[in-house]
């Protein structure tokens, strides 16, 4: 898309730190770090949101944030990694080109991602809300 | 592995709300939501951490994390959806199996990932980074 930041990176329009690229995938540094050595991998073809991008392409974006990971750990000794993607302004998305944010954690690295897990104070409302997402799968 | 709450979920031996089940893949709800409507997605056989994982395998996971993504959106009328994966304690994993979080999101839902964006005061640090990262890259 010709205004998608991430397709200007794509096409060498706007530079970027660039940490692997095929046919299809790149990963690249992301300059608004969570954590130092934050990376970015995304479909060089431009899909929004997750859910429409191609079984076998979504399979290779895989393949590369996993090599990613095991690069931050092994290249940065990073602790742990975290995995996180986000689709629609509610999720906390910024560009509309899909992406995974690949980032290594230390401990004692400051971050923290609020994780408030919240509890269902019936059972009888959980399996509600399952059986809404069932009914909405493809049967 | 007999100690893994995850496999014995897989087994039959704790129970789950079940969302989706195939030969090689489960989703169901998540009891301590972040929001409402929270699913997991995780390999039947034990993989841990997400580098572990077969190729594979990782793509039919994540074919079911886009159709679980997409069934918030249809049933719940989710504004937006998060994709959160975790690896090692620093990474805040609590559960030693691969799992994906698949969380629906609405506007004023309450919920925030307390993502504090920093910056590279110097190109060179960026750089020097992704030098390690690249390094540790199987070429």
């Amino acid at each position: 898309m010709s205004n998608c930041i991430f397709c200007k990176i794509v096409r060498g329009e706007l530079p970027c730190e660039k940490l692997y690229e095929d046919d299809s995938v790149l990963a690249f540094m992301d300059i608004g770090p969570i954590v130092k050595g934050h990376a970015l991998v995304i479909p060089k073809a431009h899909h929004d949101p997750l859910t429409d991008v191609p079984t076998e392409l979504l399979g290779k974006i895989m393949t590369v944030v996993q090599r990613i990971a095991r690069a931050q750990r092994d290249g940065l000794g990073a602790d742990g990694v975290n995995i996180h993607q986000a689709n629609g302004k509610a999720a906390g998305q910024e560009v509309w080109h899909t992406h995974f944010h690949v980032i290594p954690r230390f401990a004692n690295d400051g971050h923290s991602w609020n994780w408030r897990a919240q509890k269902y104070e019936q059972r009888e409302e959980m399996q509600a809300l399952a059986g809404k997402i069932r009914g909405a799968l493809p049967s």
